[in-house]
């Protein structure tokens, strides 16, 4: 009966019941596995017939994965490994702006699994708040979103800039991009968690992936 | 012109376009506000006839504009004080949960000001984890909400638990409830970014205010 | 002959060269000091025909140090104690922008202290990015100023932004403005910091008198 | 008489009387030795005839001593290294509980030195509260143990969650899995000292071998 | 039914099954609480004829709640409050050390919570590292406990110098004692959790609450 | 149209108006880009006709860009890559000081950055004041300097003792020379931020290229 | 037997073989203790005839214990109180210098804690490095002594400077005074530790007590 | 005449005088040189027939700079190269004491430059706290010391539990060796700032050379 919930490999415990629970699809958070337990995991999926991402897959990873012959697709720049597809098509539309161009990797990252999750999604990239006019061109377009996710580093001031202007919820991502007193995201972070614009929540530092998780939930409330 | 957008008061221009630009309605940060400058501020969106909230409004304060006859309600716990009433009526359900007792200030915080802006609110108060039978008995109801706001100070753990087990977004308010190595709930928040669960995003500390907002947000998709 | 650069009154050493050595005023910081200690500094300045100004003057230091008659001008919001009068008048403009109301005292004290040593000072006050239309509307003024303070707490995003549309240094001014992850000003501080805006150089958390030092120094370069 | 309690040889005093003190084996941290070191060390103990254990051996540690022909366990996983086998039993049984498959090398850890010890170990992996069903699925057989050992990264909520459901102490250990705001195992560290169960106490970030340490004083108090 | 597990009282859901549960009496944590909720709170367990504790009960608040009559005892040293008796007799002795008299209030609530739930405990105070001789002259005591919890603020270094010397397990509690770069009991924690003795576990601190709670449910192991 | 503010090549909106807008050259942040990427922004840059600055390039970028046959100028050291020259020159003199040889590599990155915007810079290496007779030997020159960038590592005390003695403002640049307690720069950086001497602002961690910037804009008052 | 080592009064053991073991006078940390705590100790010590200091004593302490008649000698800038006098003189000279006003009520303890240890000091005030003349003219007479504590808050640079000019050692003592990111002393202490000058070594923020103590046993260096 | 106070090397100004002015040996501070500029450094020193130490060279710039033909002394644990030798003398003896096997490197620097200055040094090695009776078999010894150099990590306990016992000033100089929470010796660092015990001072983590100038300066207090 356990196995309706969940497989028990030894080492983990694949839960397979989480789609019906939380509507969201399963996924591999790859970094730390070895390559033969991730190998196994996605094996495993593939019996059970279920589609699966995997990510922060590095490119020594897929290598490895990939000889097994499994139907598998591989984002070098997001590090997003898919296998199988998912047949939902949500509604609404994501916008996922990005600060800087060194931010792209982050953005990517939730904007493949966004639209692993069946979202539609919109890119604006290299939009940060140092050029103003550049985000300013495009405003009315991301003004159409239904939810927008902003990524960026060092100082973190665009999603306070976006959420002043647009009337959807803005998933802010703050990445590792910086040097010396950025502390590697933190500071982004806590910019970020301290925006004095409304409608901002805040995911960990670089984690395209969850915003994007969130921003599925979000969309689903479009759905009910 | 100007003044379409937004009233200069001297020491504060007031935002007076931002309902038609967010679709949040305005409101006020009362803490480090002069009880003059608060008086001025409520004053002035009396005469333009715009519903408003301020958040972290002191009893001091509160005793203070009372004073002037307008027509204010302060909710003692939540320190939110109302200006006059929002008409919108949103579709769709928050439900707030808060982990312990202390937490109650912040989570009715959330609840008093996402009622404000027309949402209906179901409250789910001391359902920590560390007796987790309380929220278990309760899980079937919270399935229900389109969103859920999840409000925990000392580990934090509470938005984790919750978010493994519905489909709605979770928003996680840390709280500054604890002591010692709590470090005035950045422990808290800390733990809530880093949540191993999925759709759970995070606002800053004790900010109920904010999670309403981004829940306000969020349930405008419904509406599109 | 030590009487030539410093004035020893035993707990301290007045330094009477300071102008002619680095071409700023004297100035005496309150906080910390003794009624009687701040008292004597103020007298035997008096007593040296100096023209000296104090800063973080509480209400209760400026109310003991009156009585003695001496000719001083004391500011509440600013909390600035100004004793003579700097006859220095500098060419060049300096813009003194704020995020918040909340930010005033910070911003006044820049704005008196650089008033003091002779400069033209224009204030734009509630110019906080979450509402970028304020900011905008006002920016064709703060462009024509020869330097710039930009004082802001929580997010502290508002120096980026301006920095990105002017040709003028701007000298950002973090606050202590906020609660929780805000850790009373270091946010600010950490992302004007990692401003990706250039030209912006930062000082002391609520350091109104320090970027005001700058701006006079910066300003002096005009009339060498 | 020196050398009944501690062996001095140049480099490190190797503490003879330790188990006789303390009640616990002979361990060697190898990491920060040199492989000539180590090997010393293991040797001088295998002369005295006593068993040992050692922590954090990197496989090239490893595979430098095992040269010289000593009679070595290794773990590849744990990085645990035994020289010599422990002859006490004890009695009762250590649960080692892990959230995810990441935290294996640290449980493993703990679990591989307990049993040195002579303790009964039952590993439960992969029973994260993120997918709470897992856990509860095997809190029965968890509730049977004498004490608990709860292994976890990220948010650390594990121990909160275990801690409130058993009557079992729990030795709680963070882990440095997670990534951005995770910093290392600090979140999971500060989570678990504020745990709002009771009952729990903590050791250092990956401490698998501190928290068997406390379980064997634990177990003995069964002894007594 | 729900009532046979926690009762509802609006603000709070008192857990009634934690003795069951846990092993552990009931308690309640006062800080934070207002009068009315504390009362309350007492009150409802009496009506259950449930005895329990409350920490961080202020002075204040005891002349509060005693007006009531409820036959509440309270140290003013350690802030315990108690209701009602607990009639369980543990096995075992618990050694309670404290480095010095600053520290005692921790250390009393962590010997009267101890006591409450029916364990015997000796103190042994003013032990700390810097006069060596006075921990000495006890330490043959001291090695008779079951368990030691051993409580120290500044630089914690009283649990290393114990549990080196002892078989028992430690449980070490941080104080808040000290100032400048003790940060409030910080160095302390951080100092106890990198003890290079084994057999330490450590709480949050100023926690002796909780290490009251660690050391009953080691003492469980042995009623088992 | 947007084409003249800006050149949108997919990955990246090249800002082609800053120098009109801000007065400073287009600048290109190599780190974190990979060589295509570089390569691809410097021929746009290069077909435009504009001249471009890159700062941060790695040896290994160096080497990629450089085969493209562009005009490449590099800097080992201050690993500053230059594409065509800036005609402006600035008047007025930048002293540009650096407390010790591992501070240069800092130093020489404003240097050179200074330099390409048409300032005339005079360089004062290893003078910091563990030594202070080097400083004061050469403190008459550094007066005459219309402003002075002061860069240090470990406790970065030079920008307090330069600021007293001269009445230039003085933009310091912490940099990561040191070890433990220097926090890789923070130490620095926390030093300057609370300089007691007047007219100091801050710039990042090892930001030269920042301190340059902000020179420029300073100098340029001078221009008006 | 014990009473010849320490006196055991139930929540303290007093030390009163310190003096012979350490060559250190007995003193007492005031702060944290009871006003009837503080009594009983001063009258033990009394009774015992031994001398004794105690440090962090506040004017309402004060007040409190010379009621009891105890012969008392009290510094209010010091917080310093003395029971008793030490007979012994120290040969050699230790030079206490202060950066500012503010830093005195540390320096003061530091002197008056070195001379009742029978040391001869020297007071250097307000010798900070923004004015390095006043520094400069001390000098000549500073060098001669024979150990140097150095007091300063902000960034605290004034050890570095001292120390690259004397030949003796320089204990540093950083102060709380400063505001922001002077984080109440931190930053004075971590410019310290990473002094890039020799012969400095450092005390806990705001412990003057502690540098006398340093102090006294480097002078005993003379004695033997 | 610069040239008798120091040389200048384009890259560096070769402190001369240091010797004269601070009784100190002139030293190099390899880290973050290049081979070339070490090189450079100690010709120039060979050239002034000047005796110079240098600390933390690596193996590969002692590789490079010993081809030149300097008659050099390298120490690999120590990572300390000297060219020539001290003549000086110093009466007394300095007791260098380290915690664990981990921390010989540090304490190896303090013993190799300390005897380079002409100190006489005695070493007791791997004497912890953990292990008490190790160090208490030494400590009549080590009490004969003028003066004491502490070596610990991880909780950094040894400085207080040897200040406690001995007359002689304690150096304490905690270093990075740990894991987790140690942070790379922060843990030890504040520990030993904290310390309860007196007479001790602290320098930079893993600062052995600059404990050993401490100790060099204090031991010429005897000289005096």
């Amino acid at each position: 009966m356990t196995d309706d919930i969940y497989s028990d490999i030894g080492f983990a415990k694949l839960d397979l019941s989480r789609e019906t629970r939380t509507g969201l699809p399963e996924t591999v958070y790859c970094a730390g596995k070895t390559n033969e337990q991730l190998l196994k995991i996605l094996q495993t999926f593939q019996e059970k017939n279920v589609a699966v991402l995997g990510t922060r897959c590095s490119k020594e990873q897929y290598n490895f994965v990939k000889e097994s012959g499994l139907p598998l697709v591989y984002g070098e720049l997001s590090r997003v490994i898919k296998l199988g597809e998912n047949k939902t098509k949500m509604r609404g539309v994501l916008a996922v702006c990005a600060a800087g161009t060194a931010d792209l990797p982050v953005a990517e990252e939730a904007a493949e699994v966004a639209e692993f999750t069946g979202i539609t999604v919109e890119r604006y990239y290299d939009v940060g708040v140092a050029g103003l006019h550049r985000l300013l061109s495009k405003i009315e377009e991301i003004k159409k979103a239904d939810a927008i996710i902003a990524v960026a580093g060092m100082e973190g001031a665009l999603p306070s800039v976006v959420a002043g202007l647009v009337s959807a919820p803005v998933i802010a991502v703050p990445t590792s991009v910086g040097y010396g007193a950025s502390f590697q995201g933190l500071t982004a972070l806590l910019a970020m968690l301290n925006s004095c614009a409304e409608g901002i929540s805040v995911v960990n530092i670089d984690n395209g992936f969850g915003a994007a998780m969130v921003a599925r939930k979000m969309l689903r409330i479009k759905e009910k």
